[in-house]
């Protein structure tokens, strides 16, 4: 058994070293660095080094594809990406040598057609009847892909008896929400898992108070919600009830790939069938290693444990 | 016969069109497109323009490499680039769309050793064998190449009776003006050209007065000196005297690719046998006509048939 990582929009995530960014000036670029990138690319990585079971698909193509898969291959993560007739996007970091200050230049994305997104549905379905146990889909969808195709495929696995984790935002997380509120009776939306942060929560919910939206999302959809919240950690609907994770002091550092993190650690406390309290310890402890470490979305197994002991998890009431 | 324009170190330049830079922060490039770049190939497409013979040359490589090669064949320019066993590196021009701003981030290109420089020294030597009347030298050299590689290379040429325009600076300009100096009284010091700006000429002469530096450049090369001073226009010492070029107003616009403009007209006025006073009438006109135009680098031929008239040419005296 696996845990399978969507990634709608795959990229080559490119950084670029320089003196310092200056807006409207010439800058030589120090040193290039590229490995393979997108939010559920970034899951599978942390998963990996979690020592869990985990592959990857997606749509990829073009020489920045390849790239790509080549990246995966040397991290010795299996991939099952779909080859399309398209141009994986690129992602550009610009870091600054002192500061170390990041500026992120994210393309779009090439623009799909329906018929090269139902390959990578096709995809998703031969790998639910491999050995598929958690589904994630993690990131923005590609242009031309309409908000409703996640929610199918989400419902398509969900639908089978296997957990679907969504880590999306706007109007794709949107119709995966509407998606659920449409059958909840029906026992699947109980095996879909939501993971905004506060603000596309307060977005999707129209509700600012975290608990309130999080327990109302939970309430119209079935789903299990989980809220990321930055330094004040996770915020939980369950079916075990309301709980909050978090550490007794805020940490500071680089929070790029800390929501990627969760995402894996929930896929992981399935794959473990580990209780949603102790579920959600991993998950605020990977997070926070993923804060820590000098380089983004990387983390030190060591800090990970660490942290796990610290993390305060307490239930929740309305 | 044709002109031979040769970019040690040519790029897939590409332009990412985003709402506003700000460091630091996350960016949603609205739109990205690509077209070959490099000095050199700069030069090609204003001489291209103005119906002039003209190819380019150089050391490609790698999935950018083939994109470079495409773009020069939809353009119609010729190519006798060398494919070696690199990754062509890539320029991004970050563009804001409302001010319309360009912040450029260069990166460095791939290390070349002796034997890939070689392949494009040799290429040059077949080119010069063929129907090269002239040959154009622009941009910095890649890491790995000695500066000294540029000199020895522009003294082949010049040393086959053949006229050589150089644009490039630092160590690689103070290389090419030695290796003259040394040689001063061969003839082939005669057809060299330099193209500083007022900076490079600063930096290689150590005189801050334009005038003063490029009279000594001239005098310890041989070469004919024509420096670009920007809103001030051309100052050239010649065989036929020293002379300014500029228009009466200065213009306001974008000055990228402007040198790229005078060194095509530079090698127009030798492919015409133009006196030098006219040439760099023309050469004035071009960058101006460069300036004002919206797209970085390209210029309206209308424009610069109208600039041309408006240009001062002016004998200096010291």
């Amino acid at each position: 058994m696996t845990i399978v990582t969507v990634t709608p929009n795959p990229a080559l995530d490119v950084t670029y070293l320089v003196a310092a960014l200056r807006p409207g000036q010439m800058h030589r670029v120090h040193s290039v660095a590229s490995r393979p990138g997108g939010k559920g690319i970034n899951v599978a990585r942390v998963l990996h080094r979690l020592g869990v079971p985990v592959l990857v698909t997606g749509l990829v193509g073009g020489p920045d594809g390849t790239a790509l898969r080549a990246g995966l291959y040397e991290l010795g993560i299996d991939d099952q990406l779909v080859d399309a007739d398209i141009a994986t996007r690129r992602t550009v970091t610009v870091v600054e040598n002192g500061s170390g200050a990041a500026t992120l230049l994210n393309e779009p994305g090439p623009v799909l057609d329906a018929d090269q997104w139902d390959r990578l549905a096709t995809r998703v379905t031969d790998l639910l009847r491999a050995d598929a146990e958690v589904v994630t889909f993690s990131g923005s969808l590609p242009p031309g892909v309409p908000p409703t195709a996640l929610a199918d495929l989400a419902s398509t696995v969900t639908g089978t008896g296997v957990p679907a984790l969504v880590d999306t935002s706007g109007p794709a997380l949107t119709a995966v929400a509407q998606a659920a509120a449409h059958r909840p009776t029906d026992g699947a939306a109980g095996r879909l898992v939501l993971k905004p942060n506060a603000e596309e929560l307060a977005e999707v919910t129209g509700l600012s108070e975290p608990r309130r939206a999080a327990a109302n999302l939970r309430a119209t959809t079935g789903a299990t919600v989980v809220v990321s919240l930055g330094p004040d950690g996770l915020l939980a609907a369950t079916p075990e009830g309301i709980w909050s994770a978090r550490l007794p002091e805020p940490l500071s550092g680089n929070p790029t790939g800390a929501g990627d993190s969760v995402v894996a650690a929930l896929a992981m406390g399935i794959h473990n069938s580990l209780s949603w309290p102790e579920t959600l310890r991993s998950a605020c402890a990977v997070s926070a290693a993923t804060v820590l470490a000098p380089v983004a979305g990387e983390y030190e197994p060591a800090e990970y444990r660490r942290l796990r002991h610290a993390v305060d998890i307490e239930e929740v009431t309305l």
